[in-house]
Parts: C-alpha cells; sequence; structure tokens
C-alpha cells in the first residue's frame, strides 16, 4: 500500500477531528470555532480555537500546505530547492485551573521533489504546578508509545524535548519535556515508511488520552488568586519560548504565515514581573527547581 | 575637550537620575527600586524598576559594558573583532491608565578599537488609543529637539523609527512611531563628536517634559474593562515586537545578557485572543487604522 499525501493528510484531518471531537466533550461546555483558511502559495488550513470551561483558551489547527520552496529556506532546511508540500497538526491547550498543565502536540509530514521526505512531531506538557506523580505518568505513556515500534525512539526523543523545550535566557525549561522528533524517514530509522507513518499517527492518537490522565489527576485540585499569579507568570514563560526560541513560530512569522493561527499557542492572558522569586520551600520553588535539563522523571 | 567614555557615561547615569526623580515625583506614589548588577565580562548596570499610580510598571535603565567582541557579533555589526565598550539609557514606561501611551527611549553609545564609533538612540510612542493632538504635539517636541542641531534629521529619524517599529506580521506599527538613530558619528553626519553628544544628550534630557505632556493630556480620561481590555491586548502586541522583532532584545537574549533587565520592557499584563477584531467606528478600531508605517503626524 503507497502511503500517499493524500493518505497523510486524510489521516491527519481525521486525527484533528477526534481530538476536537474528545475535548469538547471533556470541556462540557466549550465549542470549537472553525476559520477555515486559504495559502497564497498554496493549499491551506482549519484552524479550530476552543474557549471552554475547563480549556481557557486552546487551539487544534490542520494545515496542508504546498509551494515552491524559496532559497532562503531550502538553504535553512539544508535541501535542495524544490516543490514543496507539508501538512501535520498542531495543538496547544492553556487550561484554566493552574494546576492543570499547558500541553503542546505537534504531528507533521514534510516532502521535496526527487523522494525527500520526513515525519516530525512530538507531545510535551509544561505544567504551571508539577506533580510527580503526574509526570512519571506522562512520561510512561509516551514511552509506552515509542516503545511499541522502537525502544531506541523514547530516550532519543525525550532528550531532542530536553534540548528543545528550553529558555536559555531563564537557564529553564518550558516544562517537563515530552518527545520530539524531526527528519524521521527510512534513513534516520531502520523502519518502513509505512511504520513511520503508524507511529506518527499513534503519536496523534495518544493524544487525548494522556492529556485526559493530567486533567483527570489535577482537575480537582482548588485553586485562588496565588496560582492564578503564578499560572500568569509561567504564561509568560511560554510567550517568551514561543516568540523568542520556538523555531516553528519564527519560522511562520518570518515567512508570512497565518499569524492568528500560528499564535493560537499564545495563553489569553500572562503576566511579567521584575525578578520574581518564588518563597522558598513554596509549591512554585519546587517546581522551579525541577525545571532542570534532562531530569528522568521516569527512573529517577 | 575631550568626549571621553567617562564623560559620557557619567551624563547618561546623570540623565537617568533626574529622569527617575521626575518621573517619581510625577507618579507622586512609586518609588524606584534600584538593583545593580556586574557583567562577567566587563561592567555592569544600574537597573531601576518603578511601580506605582501612574506608572503600573516602568524601566529606567543604565548599563556600560565592556570586553571583548565575538567574532560573531563583530560580523552582524559590520565591523572588526576587538574591545568593545557600550554605555546607555534605556527606559520602557506601562501606564495604569489605557488613555496614557506607553513610552519607550533609548540613548546610547558604542566604541570599538582604532577609533570606530558612535552614538544611537531614539524615543517612541505607543498610544493603547491615539488622540491625534497628542500625537502631532509628540511629533512636533521630537522635530525641534532634532531641528536644534540638523534639519534633516527628524525626517530621517522618524522614517527609521517607522521602518524599525513595526510589525510585518501583523502589518502594522508599534504604535505612532517617533525618531530612532543608529551610527551617528562625523562620518554619517557632518557634525563633530561634541556636537553629536550634545544632541544625544539633549534627547535624553527631553524625554521627561515630552512624556509629562502625553501624561498631562491624556491621565483625567476615566476608564473602564473595556479600555483597559484593548490596553491588554495592545500590550500583546508590545510584547510580540519585542521578543520577535527588536534587536536589542533579541541581541540580549542571545548573548547572555541579564534578562530581568532586558525583559523589563514587557508588561505587567499581557492579553491575547484569536482573531480579535475592533467594532466598527469604535475608538479601538480607529485607532488599529491609524497604525500604519509612513504617516506624517505633523503635515497631514
Amino acid at each position: 500500500m503507497k502511503i500517499s499525501k493524500k493518505t497523510i493528510s486524510d489521516s491527519f484531518k481525521s486525527i484533528q477531528d477526534k481530538i476536537c471531537a474528545s475535548l469538547e466533550a471533556m470541556d462540557g461546555q466549550g465549542r470549537f470555532v472553525e476559520d477555515l483558511w486559504q495559502r497564497e502559495g498554496g493549499g491551506g488550513g482549519r484552524t479550530r480555537i476552543l474557549q471552554g470551561k475547563i480549556i481557557e483558551k486552546g487551539g487544534v489547527n490542520f494545515s496542508e500546505v504546498h509551494g515552491k520552496l524559496s532559497p532562503k529556506i531550502a538553504k535553512a532546511l539544508d535541501i535542495a530547492p524544490g516543490d514543496f508540500y507539508a501538512t501535520g497538526v498542531s495543538i496547544v491547550l492553556h487550561p484554566l485551573n493552574p494546576h492543570v498543565p499547558i500541553i503542546h502536540m505537534n504531528i507533521r509530514y514534510f516532502e521535496v521533489d526527487q523522494g525527500v521526505w520526513w515525519f516530525g512531531g512530538g507531545i510535551d506538557l509544561t505544567p504551571h504546578y508539577i506533580y510527580k506523580t503526574q509526570a512519571i505518568q506522562f512520561h510512561n505513556q509516551l514511552k509506552q508509545v515509542c516503545d511499541s515500534l522502537d525502544i531506541s525512539f523514547y530516550p532519543q526523543f525525550k532528550k531532542r524535548a530536553d534540548d528543545y523545550f528550553y529558555l536559555p535566557h531563564r537557564s529553564e525549561t518550558r516544562g517537563i519535556g515530552g518527545i520530539f522528533f524531526d527528519r524521521l524517514n527510512t534513513n534516520s530509522s531502520k523502519h518502513s515508511r509505512l511504520e513511520l507513518f503508524d507511529f506518527v499517527q499513534s503519536v496523534g492518537n495518544s493524544f487525548f488520552g494522556i492529556y485526559k490522565q493530567q486533567v483527570d489527576g489535577t482537575l480537582a485540585i482548588p485553586f485562588n488568586t496565588a496560582h492564578q499569579k503564578w499560572q500568569s507568570l509561567r504564561r509568560g514563560r511560554y510567550v517568551e519560548f514561543n516568540l523568542v526560541w520556538d523555531q516553528g513560530t519564527k519560522f511562520g512569522l518570518h515567512t508570512n504565515g497565518r499569524t492568528e493561527s500560528i499564535l493560537m499557542s499564545l495563553p489569553s492572558r500572562a503576566n511579567w514581573e521584575y525578578n520574581y522569586q518564588p518563597v522558598l520551600g513554596s509549591m512554585e520553588e519546587k517546581t522551579q527547581s525541577l525545571l532542570i535539563k534532562g531530569k528522568d522523571w521516569i527512573n529517577e
């Protein structure tokens, strides 16, 4: 069976649909609002935004774009210029309750002429408050998704997430990491195109269940304005990461991408306070102390 | 008289002192909190933060740093590597009342070995709500400061501000611009080092009076939560500009600068709303429609 571009984009659209339906059911109040958009150079997308009871602001985007690769972008990607095709699903959810973590998921497929193609993606978690059992559960679930195809994936992709979701100017990670992979193909792995496609789909399909467990484990924890203040400061860091360091955001904003779809990743509310230091021994300080690169959540 | 590095930095420190004293007097409630910091590679600074009644969050920073220019930075600046020296005053004020504009001011001096040196700086205004008479007054005052040395400065520096304080991904200016200049020296202008130093000082010394007039003209305008919501959205754009496009911020965050001093430019509170569109005919929409590059505030 040939895994065509259409096969992949149809599957991604279906994953978007399933996730949106599940998130609406979980939220119990919010309904996704959809914007269909077209890209001048070719293709378009389905941006879906949820503002609900559990999810204060969330985006679940699908896009499928194609066109000519500019020399500049080809160079940045270290490939020959040509016609490109890219499709993906991208998710960021900002929950209302500060004890519930922010989550990000992305699956994508990229192809240029002459048989160059790869899959990429990942899932990572940004708790405002880190609960260790939740963090361990999260990483165990990701490990399970990875192990189902290749036991070398989890350690490899976990390290990439640690390296990627990092704020050098703060010397802290964005959250507790997760998995991140790119340029996954038959050259960079020992797996077939079908196996890799299956893997990427299983990442997409695992997303809702993984987040549901995070929500179920934290939603009942009561919160007050002090928790919300901390949440807003952590969201500020999320904004800093996305606007300063995130390659996808930078790429999109510098190449005339659809701004509102790209910046759906930003929270509805963020705060900055000069030189804020959490109180010693507080939950906030505990979380801060855990935002370190390379922490082995499963085995420590 | 030789205008030495010390002459310049002493003057800049004195400008910082005068501005801080004036802002405290104007605010009537807030007091600057000072952080003295040292840079590992050489030099340091005086970061001063105000949280007051009129100024919700403001920073007035002085810094004086020196060391070896890295090859990468020398290349970015298009100069030969060597020992560098840089001193400057940098200000961002975020007022509480949404009718009062955000203001930014910077004056700086840069020098490397072998007699390469220049001044840079500027003042620009970001009203949440644009009041034309205030905007005209602001530009007239800047023109006056510029004209006192060179009548070619205002049009030239105004254009540079228009080009610089622009968000391509939003197709809008950060505010109503102002003046922006860089690499001002005896080669790029017909003026002496002393004249240019005097000019930069007069930019610094004009700052408080210019802002005071903006505050006096707008502070009495009552505001409600709808105005504050718009203010938060405009602050979101300010964050986007500073984190995505501002060269100084990017440079600082990528070269291990003092993060808290660099990011003092961010507001205490910012909001993002997916695809927000101001109501047709509203004050918000009127402001939005005026955020266009190249508007001639004085003569139109």
